[in-house]
C-alpha cells in the first residue's frame, strides 16, 4: 500500500533559519552538516515506490495506465540524477531494487558511472536493498532472505555496497523476524519503520520510545540487537504539509519570487514549528538514514528495550489490519507453493551445473521476490495487479519446471558429474495435482508401458511420505526402484474434486480434460536426503481397489476434539462508523456457524497427526453480506486466554488474548483485534498436552477461546475498506461467460503432543509441508527403466544424515529441551561429490563477510541492567575440518568454493 | 482549456515499418528524413501548456495544487532536454513562452548553452511564439499584437530566432484577424490550429479542404494569405490512442522488452492502422511544423481558399461555444480597462524616458499577455484562476498607475525633454470611478483648495469630451488653464450607484468609504493629441446646481427603437441531451422578458450617439435556474437575416442568420448559433441607415430576428458544461461572510447613421471607447498652478494633426467612401522634439525587418483563378522625408532611433 512518492522525510524536526523573505533569488545554505548543541534535523528525501498495488510493476516503471494512478518510477529515477547533480549537498536514498534495477539496465555507461559517483559518495543510498519493501505478515523468512538477497547481490557487484540501514516504513505491522534476521543477520545497523498500532504509537509517544532497540530473537538475545526507528505517524514527515508526493496537496516550495505563491518564508516558518514542537534550536541538513544513525549511535546512549513483535497493526479503534493475513488465499498459497518448489529447482540447478543462460531459475527467484511485496501476497492490491503477480510466478514455475526436468533427466542418465543439457530421458511434472489433474499418471496402461514417479526430496534428512496421484486404471502395481512390491491403494475421488478439477482445468489451460481419471493411487514412498528415488506403476491383473480399508487411520488420538465451520459477516461500513470489512481490515459483524458434510479428514499409518483437506467456496453473496469463512478447532483444553503463533514461519512468539505485552490495550474489537499472521502455526498448551496446527499458506489464526482455535481460511466481501486499494475482495472465476466467487482448496495440518514435545513436529513436519516431495513423471516403454537409469540419488554422502536438530532448520532456545543445542554439520558429506576449496562466512544476505560485518556493526546500548543471556552460536569453520556449527534457531551462510562451480548454500 | 500535456501529433499518418518484434533492444532508425513517394508522417511532439486554466500559471510551472489536476510544465522542460539529447534526431516544438521564460530564467549556463544549440539546430522550435496561445474571440487584436510581440522580443533576443509558424490548437473559434494580422503580417509561413464547428470540419474532411490558403482580409488580399492547417479531430492526433498526455489512457510505447507488457509491435501496427487511413506507403519522422510547411511549399501545388472566419465553435449539435463570448463579464471589462490603460501608460513612460529599472510597465503587460490566454479572458477558467489573472492585472496596475502619475508630474514640471523620476507634483487616479469613487475629486474645497484634474489622450487627434467625477460640494466652479470659466453641471448620483459604491469600495479596498459625494460634476473638456490639459475645480459661492437642466440631451435621434431586457434560462443538463449552458458553451431553454426602470441612457449635447450604462446583477438564482441575461435593441429596419461583427475588434464581417457563407449549416441552435464575439461593435443596415452598437468589453452578440440586435450582458449558471473547467459559472462577491451574485456594470453605445456613414464613427469612437480619456488629480493649494506648471502639452507638433482616416486607426477597404484610401504621416511632426535616427519598419511583432520577411516569406498558391486585387499598402518610407504612408487598414511597426532614446512605436 501506499503510492509512488518522491518525498521530505523529517526524521526528527527543526528549521534552516538562514535569511530568507528577500525577494532575490536565494542562495541555499545546503552545506550544513550536523551541528552540536542544536536540535539536527535530518531531511532524507527517499522512495517509497509500491512494487504493485493499484497498478502493476511495469506500469509503476513505464509510466503507464496513469488514469488509475498517475505514476512513473523511471521519470523518478529521471530526475533525481541531475537534482543531484545540481547541488553536491543534496542526497537521496532508493529502496526498491526492482525498480532501481529496471532503470539500471537501460541507463548508458555516462549516467551509469554518474550514479556510481553518487553512491560511493554516499549521496544515493541503496537502503533497505530488496528487490521490494516486502511485507512482514504474510511471508515466509525464508522469501524474505531470498528477494532481500537478489536486490544486495545486485548491490554489492554492481556498485561494492553493502547496505546498513532496514526501511521497511510501510508493511501493515512488522515482524520479530524481520528485526533480527532481517536486520540484525543482515548487518544492518538501524531499522527504520511505520504501521504500529496507533494505541501502541501513542503510549511511546508519551514515554518518548518512538526509538528503541529491538531484541526480536529471544535465542540470539543481545547479539542481535537492533536500532530501531517508529516513524510517529505513517510514512508521513511531522504534520505542516511536507508530503511532496506527486499530485498530494502539501504546498511545495516555491522558491522562485518571480512568481506568484512565493512561500518560501512561510515554508521555513512551517519547518521551525513543526521542528519547535521538539525544542531546541535546531539545525537542519540534507541527509540519510545511516549519517542519523550514526549521528545517533555516537551519542553513546542508552535505549530503551523491545521485544517480541508488532502485531497485530490497528489504525483505528475499528480497523484492525488483521484481515490482510488471509486476504487472496489463492494467491498466497501460490506463491507458497513457488517458494518451495524454488528451493527444490535450486538445489537441482545446482547438482545440473548452473548456467547463467540457458534455463534458470532466476524467472522465478524475480517473481516470488516481487510477490513478497507488501500488496502482493498481501492480497492488498487492485485484481489485474494480484493477476500480474500470479503471471510472473507462472512465467517463472514454466522455466524453473524445465529446468528440473532437464536437471532430473541429466541426473537419472548419468548422475551429477557431467554437465548435461539434453537428456533423452524426459520427465513431466504436475502442477495441478492440488486439482486432481495430472496426464502422466493417468496414462493408459494397456499396451504395457509402465509409469516412472520420481519423488525428488529436498530436504535435508530421508523422508517417508504417501503420495497420491490420480490413475485411470482399476488394477496398478507399484514396484521400487529395486523391483520390490510396494503396498499401494486405490482410493475413490471426491465429487466435490472431480467438479473442482473439470471447472479450474478449463479456466486454466483453456480446454477440459479428456477424460476422467478413476482412482487416487496411494502408496508409501522413503525418499534420500537431497536426494530422489525412483518408483514404477503398472498395470496387473489383481484389482488393487479390493484392497481399500481403512488401514490408514491406524492412530490414537490423545484429545478429544471438534472440528467445525463459521463464518463472520463483513461489517459493510454504512453504519454510524463507515469502517467496512475489506482487503486490509478485518472488522466482523456478527458469526454464523455453517453446517458441512463435505470435510476431507484423513489420519495416515504411522503418522500421528490429522490432515485436513478443506474446500471453500464460492461463498455466496446473495444476501449482501460479504462473508470471511473461518474453521475452529474446539477443544477442553486450559489455555488461560494464551497461544502462540509464529513469527514469520520462524519463532514462536506467545500471544494473550486481549492483551499486548508491552502495552495497555484498550479492547474494541475483540476478535479482529486478537488475529494473528500464522505462516508456519499456531498452538496451544495446557500444561498437560499441546494441540499444534500448521498450515499450508499464510492465515490469519487466534484463539477467541480458551481451547479453541481458528484460522481465517477465505474472504469474500462486497466493500472497499478504504485504505486506497478503492476495490472490494470479492474474488471471482470466469469460464464460458459466467464468474462464481473463488473457491480455495487447502489443508492444514492438527496434532497433540505432550507438553514440551510439539516443537519438533511443528519444526520438522512444518519444513516438511513448505518443502513437499517434488514429483516428476516419465513413461518406461519395456522393462528396463533400472538398467539405463539411476534409480536413487542422494548428493549428501549416503553414510551421513543431518543432525535430528538441523536439518535445513534449527530449533529455538528453549523449544526443545533435547533439540534447543548446538549440532555440526560435516560439510564434507553434505558435498561428497565436490572438492571443497576456500569457504567464507557471509551475512545473511551474502553480501559481506561475517567477520567484517561483526566487526563494522554498531553496539547499542539497551537502558537498565544487561540481562543474563546463553547465547549460544556456532565457532568459526576450522577450514581443514570444515565442521559447520549451528547454535539454536542460528542460520549461517557461507560462500564455498567447489571444484565443478562456484556456487552458494545456505544451511537453514 | 485543455490541460498540460506532451504529446504525439500526427500531423500526417503513417508508418516507420522497421523490423520490430525481437525481444531484444531495438534500436529504433529514428534518422530517418522524408521519402519521395511515400506518404511523409510528420510525428510530431509538441507541448499545450495552458497558461492557467484549472490551476494558475504558476501554479502549473511549479506542479503545486495537484490536487486539481497533475501539472508541472518546469518538469516538462527539465525532462525535455535530456530526452533530446539522447537522440539526435528527435525534435520538439515548445510553445507557450509564459512558462518557457520562466525556466529560462531559472537555468544555469550549461542549460542554457545546451538549449540554444538545440534551438539554432532546430530540433527545439519556438513556435507560436507569444507569451500564450491566446484566445481569438474575447480578445483585441492590439492586445493579440501585444502578447505575442512580448514572446517574440524575447525569442529574437535571447535566441536571434523568429517563429515561422502559428499554432493554435485551443482556441474556441478563430479569427480572420489571426490569421492575417497575427499570421501573414507576422511574418508566419503557416498556421496550424483546431476548435473549427463539427459541421464545417466533417464537410472539410469530405472534400479534402483540410488544408486551406486562408485569406483573411478582404483589404490585403492575397498579400496576407497564409497557409493554414485544419487539426482533423481536436488537437488530438488520429484516432488509435497516440495522445501521450501525462495520466493519459493512451498505452505508451513500452519498449523495454524485459518488462510485461511490451507492445512495441503491436503500437507500430497501430500506427500503420492510423496511417493506412490516408492510404499509400508511409515512412515515419521526427519533424517540427515548419518542416512539414516546408514540404508541403516545395510540393507547389494550389490549395483551396478560405476567407471570413471561424465562428461560432460548436463541437456537437447542440454544444455552441458560445458563453465564453461574455463568461465572466467583470474580467472581460478589467482586461479591456487595463489594455487601454496600458497603451496610455507606455506613452507616458516613453515620454518620460523608459528605464528597465524602477516603475515600468512591464508587469502590467505581462499580466495583459497571460490574460489573453484563452482560458483566461475567456472566463473559461476555475474561480482561483480567474482571481489570479486579476491580482496580476491589479499588481501590473498599480506599478503603471505609479508610473503614470510620476510621468505626469515630470511632464507637467518640465515637459519631456529631462530625465526626471520624482516629480514634487504628485498626480493620484481614480479606478474606480465607474463605481462613483474617487476620493481626490470628492476633496473638501471649503479650505481654499482647488482640484487639478489633469486630462490625458493616449490618441492622435485632439478629442473632445464630456468629464464626470464625483464631488462633495454643490456650489462649484470650473475653470480652463488659461482662466477661463467652462460651463460645468452638478448631476444627481442614482441610488442604485451609490449602493453600489459602498458595497465595491468595501469589497475592493477592505473598508467603507468615509463620506458620500453629493454630485456628478459633469464637463466639457478639448484635449489635445498625445496630451493633456489641466482643469481647475474650485469652491464658489453660487450653487451650480441650479443649472442642471436637460441642456445635453439635445439631439436628434433618426429611428425609433425600443431597448428591452430579456434572459435566457440557462439549460441544466438533466434533460436526455446531457448537455448543459456552462462557462464555455450557451444553451438556452427559454427566453423571458424583463421589465425594469433602472436603466440610465444618456444623451451629450453635440454627441449623436446614445450612452446607456446597464447594471446587471446579482442574478436570481432562488428558483433554481441559471439567467443569462441580454439586452436587445429592436428597430423596424428590414435587415435580411444580415448583419455584422467585428473580427477581434478590426475587420467587420458579415454574418447571415441560420447560414455560413462557405458551408450548408443545419441548425440545431436558431439562438446560440447564432451568437458572434463582439469586440468592437455590432451593426445593420437596411439600405437606407446603419444601426451601430458599441460595446465596452467583449461581449456575445446577434441579430436574432430582422431589425434586432442583442448583447448578452451577463450570465450566472448552476451547472458546468463538461468541458473540463468542472465549475458552474456562478460568480459571487463576499462581504461580510455574505455572497451574492456579482453585479455587473457596463456601457454600450448606440448611433444611427446613413447608409454608408456609420464606418466612421465604429472606428473613430471605438478607438476612444477602447481608449478613454485617463485623467489624473491634484490639489492647488493657492493661486499659482498654472505659473509653475506646463497645463497644456502635447507629444505631436501642435500645428499637426493625423488625417482622419488615420488617427491610430485605418479604415477598412470600402468601408467608407472617402476614408479607405492610402494616407501618410508625417513622423517629424509626431515626434516633434526627438531628432529621427535610423527608422526600420518590420515585422508586426517588430522582430525582423519588413524587406526580410517579405523577402523569404512564403508565396502559395490558391486554387482557381486570381481573383483581381487591388490592395493598397504604403510604399517604403523614404529616411529623408520620414513620411509613412498607410493603406486602409494597414498597421506598419517600425523601429525607430530617437535622440534621447531607442524606443518602438506602432502605429495603429
Amino acid at each position: 500500500m501506499g503510492p509512488v512518492r518522491l518525498l521530505l522525510l523529517l526524521v526528527l524536526v527543526a528549521a534552516a533559519a538562514a535569511g530568507v523573505g528577500e525577494a532575490v533569488y536565494i542562495p541555499y545554505n545546503t552545506s550544513a552538516g550536523m551541528v552540536p548543541g542544536k536540535l539536527n534535523v535530518h531531511v532524507v528525501p527517499h522512495t517509497h515506490d509500491d512494487v504493485g498495488w493499484l497498478k502493476t510493476v511495469d506500469q509503476y516503471y513505464v509510466g503507464s495506465n496513469n488514469s488509475i494512478q498517475g505514476a512513473c518510477v523511471q521519470n523518478v529515477l529521471d530526475s533525481l540524477i541531475p537534482a543531484l547533480l545540481k547541488d553536491e549537498n543534496r542526497k537521496f536514498i532508493y529502496v526498491e531494487q526492482a525498480f532501481f534495477q529496471r532503470w539500471w539496465r537501460n541507463q548508458n555507461d555516462m549516467i551509469k558511472d554518474t550514479v556510481k559517483g553518487l553512491i560511493s559518495a554516499g549521496r544515493l543510498e541503496l537502503i533497505n536493498g530488496g528487490m521490494c519493501m516486502h511485507d512482514e505478515a504474510a511471508v515466509h523468512y525464508i522469501d524474505m532472505i531470498d528477494q532481500t538477497t537478489l536486490g544486495h547481490r545486485f548491490i554489492k557487484e554492481e556498485f561494492g555496497q553493502i547496505p546498513r540501514i532496514g526501511w521497511q516504513i510501510d508493511p501493515f505491522g512488522h515482524s520479530a523476524v524481520q528485526a533480527y534476521l532481517l536486520g540484525a543477520e543482515v548487518g544492518f545497523d538501524a531499522f527504520y519503520f511505520f504501521r504500529i498500532d496507533y494505541q501502541d504509537r501513542d503510549t511511546r509517544k508519551g514515554t518518548k520510545e518512538l526509538e528503541v532497540i529491538w531484541r526480536g530473537s529471544k535465542t540470539f538475545g543481545s547479539s542481535a540487537d537492533i536500532f530501531a526507528g517508529i516513524f510517529p505517524q505513517n510514512y508521513e514527515p511531522p504534520p505542516g504539509g511536507f508530503y511532496f508526493e506527486v499530485d498530494d496537496d502539501s504546498p511545495v516550495v516555491q522558491d522562485d519570487p518571480l512568481l506568484f505563491d512565493y512561500n518560501v518564508e512561510e515554508r521555513v516558518n512551517d519547518f521551525v514549528a513543526a521542528a519547535l514542537a521538539q525544542d531546541g534550536r535546531v539545525n537542519a541538513l540534507y541527509s540519510t538514514p545511516s549519517i542519523y544513525t550514526d549521528a545517533k549511535y555516537a551519542a553513546n546512549e542508552p535505549w530503551p528495550l523491545k521485544t517480541n513483535d508488532f502485531f497485530p497493526y490497528a489504525d483505528n479503534p475499528n480497523a484492525y489490519w488483521s484481515g490482510y493475513f488471509t486476504s487472496r488465499p489463492a494467491l498466497k498459497r501460490y506463491v507458497r507453493m513457488m517458494s518451495g518448489y524454488y528451493l527444490a529447482a535450486r538445489q537441482l540447478e545446482f547438482f545440473k551445473g548452473r548456467r547463467n543462460s540457458g534455463l534458470t531459475t532466476d524467472y522465478l527467484g524475480d517473481a516470488l521476490a516481487l510477490a513478497q511485496h507488501h500488496d502482493a501476497v498481501t492480497g492488498t492490491e487492485k485484481q489485474h495487479v494480484a493477476n500480474d503477480y500470479a503471471k510472473r510466478l507462472s512465467i517463472g514455475y514454466t522455466q524453473a519446471q524445465d529446468l528440473v526436468s532437464t536437471s532430473l533427466g541429466c541426473l537419472t542418465e548419468s548422475g551429477s558429474k557431467s554437465r548435461c543439457s539434453s537428456p533423452t530421458t524426459k520427465f513431466s511434472q504436475c502442477l495441478l495435482l492440488n486439482i486432481t489433474y495430472c496426464p502422466p499418471s493417468e496414462m493408459d496402461f494397456s499396451n504395457g508401458k509402465s509409469l516412472v514417479v520420481l519423488v525428488y526430496n529436498s530436504l535435508g534428512w530421508k523422508r517417508e511420505d504417501v503420495l497420491r496421484v490420480p490413475v485411470s486404471s482399476d488394477s496398478i502395481v507399484v514396484h521400487d526402484s529395486e523391483g520390490r512390491e510396494i503396498e499401494s491403494q486405490l482410493l475413490p475421488i471426491a465429487d466435490a474434486s472431480l467438479n473442482l478439477r473439470d471447472k479450474h482445468v478449463k479456466a486454466y489451460l483453456g480446454t477440459s480434460p479428456n477424460a476422467k481419471p478413476k482412482y487416487w493411487l496411494s502408496f508409501p514412498v522413503s525418499v534420500p536426503p537431497l536426494g530422489f528415488i525412483t518408483y514404477l506403476v503398472s498395470n496387473t491383473k489383481k484389482s488393487a481397489i479390493t484392497s481399500f480399508t481403512n488401514k490408514f487411520t491406524n492412530v490414537k488420538i490423545e484429545a478429544n476434539f471438534e472440528q467445525k465451520y463459521k463464518y463472520y459477516i463483513g461489517q459493510d461500513g454504512n453504519g454510524s462508523d463507515p469502517q467496512a470489512s475489506g482487503a486490509y481490515i478485518f472488522r466482523p459483524n456478527g458469526t454464523v456457524p455453517i453446517k458441512t458434510n463435505d470435510q476431507i479428514t484423513r489420519v495416515y499409518k504411522e503418522k500421528d497427526y490429522v490432515e485436513t483437506e478443506f474446500i471453500v467456496g464460492p461463498i455466496p453473496i446473495d444476501d449482501g453480506n460479504g462473508k470471511e469463512i473461518a474453521t475452529e478447532i474446539i477443544t477442553n483444553m486450559v489455555t488461560n486466554k494464551t497461544f502462540y503463533t509464529d513469527s514469520s514461519g520462524r519463532d514462536f512468539i506467545k500471544r494473550i488474548r486481549d492483551y499486548r505485552s508491552e502495552w495497555k490495550i484498550e479492547v474494541h474489537q475483540p476478535i479482529a483485534g486478537n488475529y494473528y499472521p500464522v505462516n508456519l502455526g499456531i498452538y496451544l498448551e495446557d500444561g498437560g498436552k499441546e494441540l499444534s496446527i500448521l498450515v499450508d499458506r499464510s492465515v490469519g489464526g487466534s484463539s477467541i477461546k480458551d481451547g479453541q482455535i481458528e484460522l481465517m481460511l477465505h474472504r469474500r466481501l462486497l466493500h472497499d475498506d478504504g485504505r486506497g486499494v478503492a476495490e472490494a475482495l470479492n474474488e471471482t472465476v470466469c469460464l464460458d461467460g459466467h464468474c462464481e466467487g473463488l473457491v480455495i482448496q487447502g489443508k492444514y495440518y492438527l496434532k497433540f503432543d505432550p507438553q514440551g514435545e510439539g516443537a519438533k513436529w511443528r519444526r520438522t513436519f512444518g519444513q516438511e509441508i513448505y518443502s513437499p516431495l517434488l514429483l516428476a513423471f516419465s513413461e518406461q516403454d519395456g522393462g528396463n527403466w533400472v538398467n539405463s537409469h539411476i534409480p536413487k540419488y542422494s548428493a549428501m554422502d549416503p553414510t551421513y544424515k543431518l543432525p535430528d536438530n538441523v536439518a535445513l532448520l534449527t530449533l529455538q532456545a528453549g523449544e526443545h529441551k533435547d533439540l534447543s543445542s548446538l549440532a555440526s554439520v560435516d560439510l564434507k558429506k553434505v558435498f561428497p561429490d565436490n572438492k571443497i576449496g576456500k569457504i567464507i562466512e557471509t551475512s545473511l544476505s551474502a553480501n559481506q563477510e561475517r567477520v567484517a560485518m561483526e566487526k563494522k556493526r554498531l553496539k547499542w546500548k539497551v537502558e537498565g541492567a544487561p540481562a543474563k543471556e546463553n547465547v549460544v552460536r556456532g565457532g568459526p569453520v576450522d577450514p581443514s575440518k570444515l565442521t559447520v556449527e549451528l547454535g539454536p534457531m542460528e542460520i549461517r551462510t557461507f560462500i564455498v568454493s567447489l571444484d565443478h562451480n562456484i556456487s552458494g548454500k545456505q544451511l537453514l
